[in-house]
């Protein structure tokens, strides 16, 4: 078997068997297989695509270029989320910590921030001394300490997707649905976890514009974790506007903390609790998703939640003080509102759009090792539905240095917003379910 | 300007300008463009192809990556002819020393076999001693005492092209029309020759199976070469049994010899004096090309011809006494004789199924650098739409150590053949012409 070969098969669009495929992987990690040889067939892959069979081999070949995790020694359920990538997307820092209040495991293995979309990790790392650079036996401890742990991907796990994703990266390669899903779940199904719950993001915000798009990505991921052998289930939600009324690491943060206090935005609530409850109902804990939201609702209430958070960010060296002190975050040297332009109803706020000013900022990475500011970022003042006035305040810039001429950044903006006189239509959060239950 | 942006580009099907197409060839040989990246950008143009203005800019962007040569101090018209690869095909052997005895200068970069096609330069070095290897020096040296020269491509002409060629050849990038014409034009037109003449081999023993193709780069390379201002006229021939009686080296390198001494198969015979007449006729030696044919039969009849390929031989440090003893040439250690299984008219003999036993034998390389056997080869005794008799012999394989079995070459042979009650129809050789004049 060939390389060449392989390359070739793909190119004229034949499906390549789960021996070409493993020989393929094998052979990259073991240096057999040039960089070159793989970027030309991941482009030829971007045009003609993979069957499921394909997707299914390629998953199962670069989950095992690594460790695969054998949680079985932990009695709870263990159950992990995965969102494809939005903006403003705080809700794994909710959900795992609420989650894990009401008896189940959450064994997260979570990214950085990508292109315009924000990062879990990024996140965390703006509490003073969280560490996501966890060992599989600190992280396994945790686990059993406290039922939840969130790590970046280490050198064990799925190695064979991180070198594959860096090529990717610069070749441009990132866009292909197959190439997308192997890559998720190569690393996923590495945790041990039993069952995933996927948050498939679709509008502006998303690098999914389509519903037919997201719906092809929901359904692949749910059938090829169950031909795995483990239970799934997509969500399909919208990332048309921001999620929450906050973008960057220290204040997404505090967004959070407010949510497991019990108040903050209605939208990042509805998804934490929605999400959460589809762990719940797939672990058999609860009868049904509504008695799953209740549970949860009170888990927030009696301070559960909050405090699993803060012995989580205990456990990863973090200062939990923060819970009670925001300023102990990462903060912008200045604070700049940007005023409405005019009077009526917001329509429209593009989430890439803003998202790409607070990439200017200073909060997302332009490379792979970059240093990124975890103080910048975009408060709303209003979302999609809201009244403004002229002249009101609809967000706040949060710079720091060195930053981007501020004319700019307000004009950039003000695009984001489209304005109407009559009340804008609500428009639903969670399109659709897929999956079995 | 980034490669990453080049490659989004062409992924997307959109045409990229000169100042990009230098980017890309400029930073891959300042080693800042990766190969994995060229190699992902190759694919992409597999898929959306290449309009004739980035055509246009890839070979002057490769071409310029190296020396192009200045002839202008030689009086006499600089004319070459390029072959798009077949079996059988000797005919620059014929044709440099012939078109050159006429007061045309030949300056002629040649390649060496790929794939299932020989190489001039292969077939040149079964001569004792015959250096393909010339100085830049050298080579205009020669060019201005005999009037011709046969190199290969030196590192000092378009070296982008030996880059890239390479790279194309493991990543399965080969078949793309841009590319196939970037490849032979930026080492073709850094020669320094004033005109061209394409022989755009079409059918079972060439690259390209469909007339249709065939015109496309056909036209194209008409096209660009007059866009350089260049002349250029491309003829479409037919390749779908192999030309002449012999597919090897020693063997195709004699079967040259009896063409220059006025003997030898008609079909190269042909094809030899209507593209020297095309060169001739696009020197304004003659006035026409019937003209141009009648003065080069005389040059092979007064022997001027075969004394020119002498010059060259001993120019290039050959034996130029192969002329006279043929066995002076690598000779097998055994030749086999295939006879007929049936009476009747050859009706069909594939020259590609031939050529990959050929390859077998050990005539073509499996990479870049591997050793050839320049006396292995096939020897046909009768071509399409002769008669033979059940037990005739129909081919000799010509054969060394190690071989395969011998059955199932045999058997391989005879699979290029089919036979008919009736006479075939002949077939033309000169299918088309394309180009001014």
């Amino acid at each position: 078997m060939r390389a060449y070969d392989l390359i070739a098969k793909k190119k004229a669009g034949d499906e390549l068997n789960s021996k070409e495929i493993k020989f393929l992987i094998d052979g990259y990690m073991k240096g057999q297989i040039s960089d070159y040889q793989m970027s030309a067939f991941l482009m030829a892959v971007c045009f003609q695509g993979m069957s499921q069979e394909e997707t299914f081999n390629l998953t199962s070949a670069m989950m095992n270029s690594g460790v695969v995790l054998d949680l079985g020694f932990i009695p709870a359920a263990k159950i992990d989320k995965h969102s494809t990538g939005g903006v403003g997307d705080k809700i794994s820092l909710i959900l795992a910590p609420l989650a894990a209040t009401a008896g189940i495991c959450v064994p997260m293995i979570s990214g950085r921030s990508l292109g315009h979309t924000g990062g879990t990790l990024d996140k965390l790392e703006s509490i003073e001394g969280f560490s996501t650079d966890l060992s599989t036996e600190n992280f396994i401890h945790q686990l059993k300490e406290i039922g939840v742990a969130i790590m970046g991907q280490s050198d064990e796990i799925a190695p064979a997707d991180k070198r594959i994703y860096a090529l990717r990266d610069v070749t441009f390669t990132m866009d292909s649905i197959p190439l997308i899903i192997a890559s998720i779940l190569s690393k996923k199904l590495a945790e041990g976890a039993e069952g995933y719950v996927f948050d498939v993001k679709v509008g502006k915000g998303s690098f999914i514009k389509s519903l037919e798009e997201a719906r092809v990505l929901a359904f692949q991921l749910v059938n090829i974790c169950q031909r795995m052998g483990k239970k799934a289930v997509s969500l399909i939600t919208s990332m048309d506007q921001p999620l929450g009324y906050t973008i960057g690491n220290s204040i997404e943060v505090i967004e959070a903390i407010e949510i497991l206090k019990g108040k903050g935005a209605k939208d990042v609530l509805e998804l934490s609790l929605t999400l959460s409850a589809e762990m719940l109902f797939m672990s058999q804990i609860v009868e049904s998703r509504d008695a799953a939201v209740k549970l949860l609702k009170e888990k927030i209430k009696n301070g559960e939640a909050l405090e699993r958070f803060k012995q989580l960010i205990q456990h990863q060296k973090g200062n939990p003080e923060v819970i009670n002190d925001y300023s102990l975050l990462p903060t912008p040297k200045s604070r700049y509102p940007v005023l409405s332009p005019s009077t009526g109803y917001i329509n429209q706020i593009d989430a890439f759009q803003l998202a790409m000013v607070v990439s200017q900022l200073g909060a997302a990475r332009e490379k792979a090792d970059s240093p990124i500011n975890h103080a910048v970022g975009i408060v709303l003042r209003k979302k999609v539905g809201e009244f403004t006035l002229r002249g009101e305040p609809l967000m706040e810039l949060l710079i720091d240095d060195p930053s981007p001429p501020l004319k700019n950044l307000k004009n950039q903006v003000l695009e984001a917003l489209e304005f109407s006189e009559e009340e804008p239509e609500s428009k639903t959060l969670i399109i659709e379910r897929i999956g079995a239950g």
